[in-house]
């Protein structure tokens, strides 16, 4: 029995990020989800939202002070009888005898036979009259129905991303939920033996797994909302299990690990019956990648190495997660190289580097599993696959990580 | 009697800004909080965090192959017998045998006796011995101890604002919580009897509560932590079991409404006697302000009009909140007005604006109820105290929404 192996051609990273895209786009078709108001902020309006009434809704007085007919008024000092207070939030429809003044507050309704508000400030009044020291016109400090909003005004046009102002309006005229883009539901499923988790201790030849918790952050990042974070051994029973729970939970499934060349592949092993398509994109790192669908959810499945699966979500994933949430496009920029770099022809190559005033770096270590290296990164440098070697100086183009 | 009012000397914003900063200033002291990594994203660390571990912390292989030595493979083809298969997550301390091979593969340790791994792409295999079809040196694809971080090593720096790469590198090294700059933690109170909560219906001179929740997404927008979000009538006693309530779970208070001159001041009334002062900024909207220390923690009492309560917030609140939490600072824009202004002399002005491809424009209303006409700004326009007129074209301070 040999098992010599053989590599099937590459794909090219721009034909597997293409195919990922036409099976997550449909995600943007199931949309709206109404949140209530307290978890609004930042997120972005599907419809167009209209007021349901007039904004103020009733005449009502924009000072604390009296409610007089203007014409009352018209010779100062004038001593009127005090016909009672309104306070806010008075309910019971006042109405101001002809001669006198009703003492007003800030947001209370007019009386209905007063048509201005001396404000308190130039007053006295003994608690049986008031004393008007300054004339008013008619409209004086009287705020009239509908003229912040009137019903069925625009509030906000779909595409909003909520700010407080935002909520601040679409609260004022009594909406209690808002129909907002759904964040897609990610589930993540970690695979391994040899992975730990934080605060175990390690036993030779273990690791601690961080790519379950550096999945979900970036997940969570560029807008998506991670519902179920696990993790499985090598053992193919146990993946199913909890790839089904996945399936069921999720609009798509993020696997790292179990897709290269060894004995023991349990990702590749598992779905590769189910229809799931494993081989090499033309790429460093991350490489081997799979992709399948399990009960119409998608299925991505990166490589274990911690560099290769944040490299693989921020070339495959994060464009479309954020296209779908509605976040702003991550773009590039063309800067110089500070380092010399030689790249393998056929393969494009995501280099972690650091900018600086001068241009970019590449940081220390660039192998796949050099994963502290990278948190000193800030941008993925883009080097073409044809491209092998650049001197320095060379503008190559990088994406912010 | 005589309940003739006199105004006490407006109090300029900068002084009123300054003194809300001094009280607010001290929180940064209790900053750390141990977060768990899941709660990270975002987060600021308050420590520099070493590695208390070498990554890799054995030697592994980078590849799925066989592990030889170096030696045993310096003629090709070589066949050498097959001494076993070491997966990752072996804990055995394998040991190869002289003059074999064993299967390892991507991450597994290397085993004692080995110097080299060679490719599974290179090699045949008949399950009891491996052909070797091309030499290796020793050190091929075997990673070495600390070659990505050393015990001792720092692995991010106090100050860092916690992205999904610093999360993998500490996660990799199997910290399970880190040490953040813990978030402020704010309650608010909105008071006033028209008030009605979203969802119910109005009576006549009732209206929405919009301060509530436009406020709590104004501090969560900025930082904060909202732990408790009540409403008070205008009645003293409930007003004083909501404010007992808050200084209890909470590091600073918001108060909206009850602090102008009218008759039922709940906020003024109930906290003046406790300490609190209250009296006018030089500024519009806004100018009704009140500040309280109550039972060590600092009460900010903002004006109810929906508009002023946020201006407030904006001034008074979100510079110190943000410089609190670690957000990056607020910064003015000069942009030419498109319209012009009149503004009373002695207050301070920010009005509402949006900007344009040309520079900025007011907003359709200005009054301090006109929310919804808020919803359309992005902008406050900072017209100083001491400007009365400005035409169109003059440069002015405009403060991001």
């Amino acid at each position: 029995m040999s098992s010599r192996h053989t590599l099937a051609p590459a794909r090219s990273v721009e034909d597997h990020r293409q195919r990922i895209e036409d099976l997550l786009r449909p995600l943007a078709g199931r949309e709206t989800e109404p949140v209530p108001m307290a978890h609004a902020l930042g997120r972005r309006l599907t419809q167009d939202v209209y007021s349901p009434l007039d904004l103020p809704m009733f005449r009502n007085s924009s000072m604390d002070g009296y409610a007089v007919l203007a014409d009352s008024v018209a010779i100062v000092p004038a001593t009127l009888p005090l016909a009672g207070v309104v306070a806010a939030g008075n309910t019971g429809a006042p109405v101001l005898p002809a001669g006198a003044a009703m003492k007003v507050m800030t947001g209370a309704p007019i009386p209905q036979g007063a048509d201005c508000v001396v404000p308190v400030e130039h007053t006295q009044s003994d608690g049986k009259t008031v004393t008007i020291e300054r004339g008013r016109a008619t409209g004086d400090f009287v705020r009239e129905p509908g003229t912040d909003v009137r019903a069925g005004q625009l509030l906000a046009a779909a595409g909003t991303v909520l700010r407080p102002r935002h909520i601040a309006a679409l609260a004022a005229v009594g909406l209690a939920e808002l129909p907002v883009r759904r964040k897609v539901r990610a589930a993540v499923i970690t695979t391994g033996d040899e992975l730990v988790q934080a605060g175990l201790r390690l036993l030779p030849g273990q690791i601690y797994n961080s790519n379950g918790i550096a999945l979900a952050a970036a997940l969570e990042d560029n807008g998506a909302e991670v519902v179920s974070l696990t993790h499985s051994t090598d053992d193919p029973e146990e993946f199913r299990r909890r790839l089904d729970e996945a399936v069921t939970a999720a609009d798509v499934v993020f696997t790292s690990g179990g897709v290269s060349m060894g004995d023991f592949e349990v990702v590749k092993d598992v779905l590769t019956p189910l229809g799931g398509e494993f081989g090499h994109v033309a790429m460093q790192p991350g490489g081997p990648q799979g992709l399948s669908v399990i009960g119409g959810i998608p299925v991505l499945s990166f490589p274990g190495n911690p560099v290769s699966t944040m490299v693989s979500f921020e070339v495959f994933a994060r464009p479309i997660l954020r296209a779908l949430t509605g976040l702003p496009e991550i773009t590039s920029s063309e800067l110089p190289l500070r380092d010399p770099v030689h790249s393998p022809a056929g393969k494009r190559q995501f280099l972690r580097g650091r900018t600086t005033d001068h241009g970019v770096e590449l940081t220390s270590g660039q192998g796949s599993h050099l994963i502290a290296a990278m948190a000193h990164a800030n941008v993925l440098i883009d080097i073409p696959a044809a491209t092998t070697d650049l001197p320095p100086g060379s503008l190559v183009r990088t994406w912010p990580l």
